[in-house]
């Protein structure tokens, strides 16, 4: 398990601003929790006032295994390109029916991705990508807040 | 101007959590951008996976000076209290809109409101504050990254 702090963020989410910031993306969506903090700091990097955000719930169901809720809307009046957020592409199929879903409903928009760690295995692979995930990633957002 | 680095953060939003856990909210409503960071840790803290977000923008037009507009819909199904969370009630425009915004929508859910920082000038007092801003507060997210 590896223990990602705050300092390590910092300096991930700076490389991944420059390398995202040739897409032009005009609004960032993040897929909530784990991509919240991560949509923040990049909107601010980026100088972007458009953040939204979307949630999944995952049910492990026995009729149907691993069925993947999608809730909430977004908003793309006069927005041509979006970069969609999450920390990783893990199984990915978060991911993948997040960006699935968005295209659907709003076709004329172009969608990109960008994670910071992405795992090998992952259905999914993010257009933008930091880190191989080879273990168990605790971030500071999971770890340093407590009841 | 003070630099309000994470380390401090960390400490004040952990301070928070114990303050609102004794209202048990169900969900958590981030407003965008200022509350995003705060509204995933506070989260992760109080154990909720219902995090949802608005976003605001304020017009400084000539006709209609400050006029403050509201973008995103929530989503309180079986939901009856929740928390709204911002970084600061400085002019307190925007949380005070935003909760009024909230109850005409959603007669039936209670909301109460909770921030880092309250400026005493403030329209709005939110339930729960840590600390008076006395003056510019300059947050991690908007100082560490940068393209």
């Amino acid at each position: 398990m590896k223990y990602y702090a705050y300092e390590e963020f910092k300096n991930d989410t700076n490389t991944l601003i420059q390398r995202v910031d040739k897409y032009e993306a005009q609004a960032i969506v993040g897929i909530a929790r784990g991509g919240l903090t991560l949509a923040h700091c990049m909107a601010e990097g980026l100088g972007l006032r458009d953040v939204q955000t979307l949630r999944t719930e995952l049910y492990d169901e026995e009729v149907q295994r691993d069925s993947i809720t999608l809730f909430g809307t977004c908003d793309f009046e006069n927005i041509q390109r979006v970069l969609v957020v999450d920390d990783i592409a893990d199984s990915g199929k978060t991911l993948g029916i997040v960006m699935k879903n968005l295209l659907e409903k709003h076709p004329k928009v172009e969608f990109q991705s960008a994670t910071l760690f992405y795992k090998k295995t992952s259905v999914y692979e993010p257009h933008f990508w930091l880190h191989e995930a080879t273990q168990w990633i605790d971030f500071f957002w999971e770890r340093d807040f407590k009841k």
